[in-house]
């Protein structure tokens, strides 16, 4: 019976991961329609490939690099190359009915899946921000190197067991490690291509660039959301007991709770500063009340969680503001989203984890930052000189869907003059 | 062993319940989705706006107040303050593991936000009636009180164990405490605002107003159907043995029936007396079998389900005309399909669930609908004179997106004149 | 302690199956999605509709008729009538805890569910080929046909334990049973129909007919994508040990390498041989793969899964392009998807699964797709002959969504002329 019972707990455990991975890979079509629906209708087509390549392209160098120099130490795979991995490897029976504290509770390819798709979450949050003025192919030469090295490295630190964990850093999914590494590589790819043409007037005036499809926007947001269970909810990685079943439904109660109270927030703020309520500001709004408690789902009672949500949809409202002051472009609000709403997340854990220090969260989101933005600048500054990031200004102005991909999101409306 | 067991089980009622509520979730998105694509362009962003800030205004009023005035005698929480709860108590493993009828089966965080998420799409079902012509403020306050107070205390009457409860009153997943109910709060919205500008004629005639992008609504009523087997599959609260297993699985069976059901008739009947297969009413048809079979999907066999899925879908049809023959002007149905078809839900009842009784029926249905109409009557009536419900004339004609929300869902498409 | 160790084993393996059925469904969504954003927009509330309504007619006849058909020994239901399953009937707790290898392990109503969504799944494959010149309800009729008789009888052979299954023919969740099935009547239904009007010129070349809303069509490619998820990792029929939960897990694995692999080959090919990335093509690859990887997602080791994608993203490709110079219109690719690549997986199956034999893979192969074309010809000819596949040239010019649906997709954006 015990052996019984222990695989039958194994296969919950797998399969909540399962699940979970399930509603993270969905989060890839969550960017993709946000982003589809944030940029003009002359870039859309082009949006929708890079999201779509992007996340086949991160699965792919993550089975065949990135998986492994992330987490080397796994029984399942060696350093370089990792056969037995891409041979298809898992626990044994009786690795799992042996039991103990080093007995594996659920399934190492269950584990891979959940982790490719952080890394194509990770990859997602840069598409936005170059969106509408970087070529499709050097980003996906880009997005290779990063799944394949750059995010794992630093995923390594602090997941992987690396410097960063032994530090005591404190990341429970990502505020950070995907969160704010995805939006300090935005950050540099965003500085190499520059803003886009006409967005910035002579004097300094920002000019809107309205977004083509707003129901698409709002339906990637929902994916999001309803994706960020898995990604938090998943995270706590065992469900099979009453301690783990409560800590992941009260994951779930809080990356709620959190999401809400930053939308209501975000749409506060927009009506009393501009009088309208900004549908943009009230997406991202919720999107920064769900990077805020990513860092610390867990501890935090709902009450706190509704704070830590809130004053990320402040933050996103004055972050996205300040961005176009300081004249860094980001069509969807990614760097401010994931990136200034991240930070404040990783620091919000130290209302409620004891185990975090402010030093140790100090230095895990400066090191993560400075890897992330440096790494990404020198790749990006190579591929530039190979390829070249971003297209001529007759390109751009014509739209990137017909030079990149030769057609149009919706061919059969007529366009405003 | 036995410990062990229970843990397991507690485990795998608390992962079901979870992702029974991730999909009822969904359905924010589905409603969005459905109601973006059915009223006007000029009128997108609002109601996009509406649904997502209703359900975030949802899940946090029902986390600081809703959750306790419906269950008040739940073991974590306590009448007013809820605060054991806001600090994130839960079930002990002793309690668990000590078995026995009281033993609690899953997490009371769970619960919580699958209790939540109902309370959102209660709230979702009046956006869609009052479309297109209720100030989104106002409506958000409407909100709160609804998910606070007004919404639980029916809910407390049925579910928190109140006297409809006691009286023998059965409604299973909520054809009249969620939908019915919704429905009713819908009607005293409509009939504060009144119809849409240009909706009635001098002399009666009905003036069709066509929804801007039903691919859109389609995407709503599948995500809506989908997001349904959780919110009938999660309503039986257990599925860790093999009958309540077998009763999942059936409640699963009967939803997809009757939806389909309902779908089928609704388009036969357009066919039949229009001589074209409105898609709406296909959509309809089908949200009109899922609210039929919710008052009780487990009871009947598959063959009744399908049954009283297509009356459902024949209930609508008619409904949806007669509604607009009383001037009672509904740009999505949702009065009809949540409404008239959520009575025809709770007497079908009668069929298949012995415990049912006609007066028990009757007197939950009466004494929810007068609650909840009559309420949302005073409260809107309230706010109508502190806010205003209604734009102005210009304003509405404008459109609800540039007035409200300073912003149009697709700015770049020339629009017909 | 065995009896309820068996009962949560049960409960678990049908709560799999449930969720894997979700995501199946979901699939029609997806369809939905991806057809209507490749067809023009004056055909888009008819493919809308067609849709929605064959998964409805799909589940209705499946339930009545078709399970039955399919599964005739199972022990709930006797060939015809199904009363017992119509019923209500499911599995005993008594059988479950006998134990042993004929006790059943799963509910009968999961089982049902999961296997009527993928009749639904087969039918949608024909509504993408014949999108903007198939009458919708002479295609309901044709609906009902397949989904009761025509698909089940070939299902039969294979999953019902017929002479396919005897034979050794290896088809783990349907690249030929159920893909290439649908596409085999699928070209009996192009070849009846003919050609969209304009699509040939006089001297054979192809014109473009680009589709209205790719956002949509994109879309729809990741909701198939998660369902493939549901698709695949459901036909392992089991999870709750860890054998069966590291196969499920190394099926969601594959099934995702597979899919990425597909679209970068077809990404790649298109950017080479076009000098453009053709978003239709990176959305076919990544379905071609998904279509590759079904026949055998748990037998390859990763790395062979990826393989096995790309191939099918190479052939889906060429397949496109031969389909249109031998004159098979097919407006979403849909034959080659799933026809071409079906073939594809099928054999692939011999790389890894050494109870695979290449004759048995032939003669599954050509039987069913004999069966399916020649029945699907035989009834559509008599649908023809009854009530006219086509609607008349003038109807078609003026598209399908005002004779057939009387109403428009957009009504309100201007079109160019």
């Amino acid at each position: 019976m015990e052996s019984n019972f222990l695989q039958l707990s194994y296969a919950l455990d797998t399969f909540y991961f399962l699940v979970s991975a399930v509603f993270v890979m969905w989060m890839a079509a969550g960017f993709a329609m946000l982003e589809a629906g944030l940029v003009r209708s002359k870039n859309t087509v082009e949006i929708l490939s890079k999201n779509a390549l992007l996340y086949s392209v991160a699965c792919t160098t993550y089975l065949f690099v990135g998986y492994n120099v992330m987490y080397p130490g796994d029984p399942i795979s060696s350093f370089l190359p990792n056969l037995s991995f891409l041979l298809g490897a898992d626990n044994t029976v009786e690795a799992v009915i042996a039991g103990g504290d080093d007995a594996p509770y659920y399934s190492a390819m269950s584990d891979f899946i959940f982790q490719a798709v952080f890394a194509a979450a990770t990859m997602s949050i840069v598409s936005g921000a170059v969106a509408e003025r970087m070529k499709l192919w050097p980003f996906l030469v880009f997005a290779v190197v990063m799944t394949a090295v750059i995010y794992p490295m630093e995923g390594y630190w602090k997941w992987g067991g690396g410097w960063l964990d032994q530090l005591g850093f404190q990341d429970f999914a990502g505020s950070v490690v995907v969160h704010m590494a995805g939006a300090a590589a935005a950050l540099a790819a965003v500085i190499m291509v520059g803003p886009r043409l006409g967005r910035y007037g002579p004097n300094g005036q920002v000019r809107a660039i309205p977004g083509a499809n707003l129901p698409m926007a709002t339906l990637g947001m929902f994916i999001l959301w309803m994706g960020w269970f898995g990604f938090n909810g998943g995270s706590e990685l065992k469900v099979a007991n009453v301690d783990e079943a409560n800590a992941v439904a009260k994951i779930f109660v809080n990356t709620n709770a959190a999401a809400a109270a930053g939308m209501i927030v975000a749409a506060l703020l927009s009506k009393f500063k501009f009088g309208k309520t900004d549908l943009t500001m009230v997406i991202n709004g919720a999107l920064a009340g769900l990077v805020a408690i990513t860092a610390e789902p867990l501890a935090p009672s709902p009450g706190l969680a509704v704070f830590v949500g809130a004053v990320g949809g402040a933050i996103v409202f004055f972050s996205v503001m300040f961005m176009d002051k300081i004249k860094i472009d980001d069509p969807v609000g990614a760097i401010s989203v994931h990136g200034t709403v991240g930070i404040w997340g990783i620091f919000a854990v130290l209302f409620s984890n004891g185990d975090a220090t402010f030093m140790g969260q100090l230095i895990g989101t400066a090191a993560t930052f400075a890897w992330m933005f440096i790494a990404s600048l020198i790749v990006l500054f190579i591929i530039d000189k190979a390829m070249g990031l971003r297209p001529s200004k007759e390109e751009e102005m014509e739209g990137m869907d017909y030079n990149e991909c030769g057609m149009e999101a919706y061919p059969e409306f007529d366009h405003k003059q």
